[in-house]
């Protein structure tokens, strides 16, 4: 069996960074998605994740786990995962694994709703630096790295796919940017890996839902005229 | 200039993995530690950290940020950074970077001291649960991977040093435990390189504490008699 587990597309952000490197390098692989925030998401979860976390990517006899290691599994087998450039690789690597680890403010503030707009957040000294470090992050990165592409280091690469949920969110609660960072953001946003995944995103039934702090979920029928 | 730019080891978790592995495989370097939280801290690392964090490694024109793509470099360059069978690796790989990004509890209610003992604290759901997966992690790795050797993979590899952090807590705030993690655990402070960093940060004069929740940071110089 060979298969890659998602979250559904609009609220995962980690599902969709490793997703969209999957699909950059037209691994063939089943797709299947599970609803988070169900009643028997977590079950289901523990059924088929070590980690009872997705995104999955169960590869015959491997399970492998976590965005981050299905792409460095992806970039072992495949060209054109990370950079080329041993420089822009390394860089590539530091900003993806600082992105892994770190903007908590930004996660929790701004969850990833990829076609909605919500009201910008308060923005607490807590929230804008996490968005002033993207913003440097970005602008820094394309300067230095960018130069013959559009996309962070040029080419379309894995660093792109782990900041697009954060581009997602910049334009879902309306950050504030500079202008090279809304070049990028533009650019991102008409990749063909994005547009696909954008219209999914809109398409999926399933929706949770944030009141006073308190996250929901629940399903639209298509049949419910 | 070649540099490896570190927190102060007893308390720095992230400098002390992508430490241990810049000298399992003999990186050239000086070493440099930034002791945290005094005064001159933030400006410090402002000037020499894109992400005002430590870890960090200066070589030559590059700079690279963040312990698990220090890592990944060093993985570029030797040998014997990750396992070297690729199903290993990949598991390697996952367990770390869900490390990378997880265990928030673990991370705030035990935070690294490697040097002292502290009461263990209230084993809330969450905690218990960070705890239960970390053993199990270790457990099934040693279990599958690591039956030619003592480490999870058998010989060190990167994904001990991830965990380097994460036994010395165990240790710390003597966090309930199963035997073959008890056995894992024995084995990673018996290493060479466990036991060197143990000892440099027994010795270093800088200190950290947490009183309801605040954090301080002093000196204590081995003068004063
Ligand atoms: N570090 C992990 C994080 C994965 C993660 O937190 N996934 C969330 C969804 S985005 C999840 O599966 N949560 C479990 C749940 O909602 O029950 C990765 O990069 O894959
Ligand atoms: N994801 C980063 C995290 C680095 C990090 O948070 N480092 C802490 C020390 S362990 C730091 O430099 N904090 C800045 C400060 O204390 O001012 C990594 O793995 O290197």
């Amino acid at each position: 069996m060979r298969k890659f587990v998602s979250g559904n597309l609009n609220y995962s952000s980690w599902s969709i960074r490793a997703l969209l490197m999957a699909r950059h390098v037209g691994l063939q692989v089943e797709e299947e998605i599970v609803p988070l925030d169900f009643p028997a998401t977590t079950a289901r979860l523990a059924d088929i994740s070590p980690s009872r976390k997705v995104p999955l990517l169960i590869w015959d006899d491997e399970t492998v786990w976590d965005s981050l290691a299905i792409i460095e599994w992806l970039a072992e087998r495949y060209p054109s995962v990370w950079p080329e450039n041993p420089a822009a690789r390394a860089r590539a690597r530091a900003i993806s694994a600082e992105m892994h680890s770190g903007f908590p403010t930004l996660r929790r503030d701004c969850p990833m709703d990829i076609r909605s707009r919500h009201a910008t957040p308060e923005l607490t000294a807590a929230l804008q630096a996490d968005v002033q470090r993207v913003d440097t992050i970005w602008s820094e990165t394309r300067e230095r790295f960018g130069v013959r592409g559009d996309f962070l280091f040029g080419d379309w690469s894995a660093a792109d796919a782990v900041y697009a949920p954060v581009v997602t969110r910049f334009i879902t609660y309306n950050l504030p940017r500079s202008e090279i960072a809304q070049a990028y953001m533009d650019a991102v946003m008409a990749h063909p890996l994005m547009v696909t995944l954008a219209e999914e995103a809109a398409a999926e039934p399933w929706w949770i839902k944030y009141e006073a702090g308190v996250r929901s979920a629940g399903f639209t029928s298509s049949e419910n005229s």
